[in-house]
């Protein structure tokens, strides 16, 4: 990595750059949208743990959630990225790719 | 990405991750060693939270920090990745392009 007085880390996504947080939204990245059980299964999560950093993506305007009801029974929480969301992962995956092409 | 007990995330070497921790590394990768103010200059930190920075790294056995006396000046500080630092750091890239080509 080149002498750089605008070093790409700096340009680094830090709310995306979470490991979980990078890790929910790569994993909705190539789907229209997940159940929130699902995505707690896939990252390893507490709900505690899931609900928290969804919380932090949501405010970011990263991730879209919404209750869907079903029949005699708890409604389901669906996520899915937003188009503000997408914008932000593809670049913070260009930054991350440049960087990582950097390491000799 | 495809759901997954163990999701690769959760394979990242947080200590790494950290955005600055990860330009540091980066830039110590290609090269024998560099000054602590030439680090400083490229990453665009303060002397405090360089230091902060490095002292996790060096606790993890990830850089080797020594202090070379100059002739009628402060001692300069060098800063080099270890064999350890060197693995960790590829194992880190190696998990973390997994992720990234999961990205639809």
């Amino acid at each position: 990595m080149p002498d750089n007085p605008v070093n790409p880390v700096n340009q680094l996504d830090e709310l995306l750059h979470q490991r979980y947080r990078l890790g929910i939204m790569a994993f909705l990245s190539s789907i229209d949208g997940a159940e929130f059980t699902r995505l707690r299964s896939s990252l390893g999560l507490t709900d505690g743990n899931l609900n928290r950093h969804l919380a932090v993506l949501d405010d970011a305007g990263y991730v879209a959630i919404a209750k869907a009801p079903v029949k005699s029974s708890r409604a389901r929480t669906w996520v899915r990225l937003t188009d503000k969301g997408r914008a932000a992962l593809d670049a913070h995956v260009a930054t991350l790719r440049a960087i990582l092409d950097t390491i000799g």
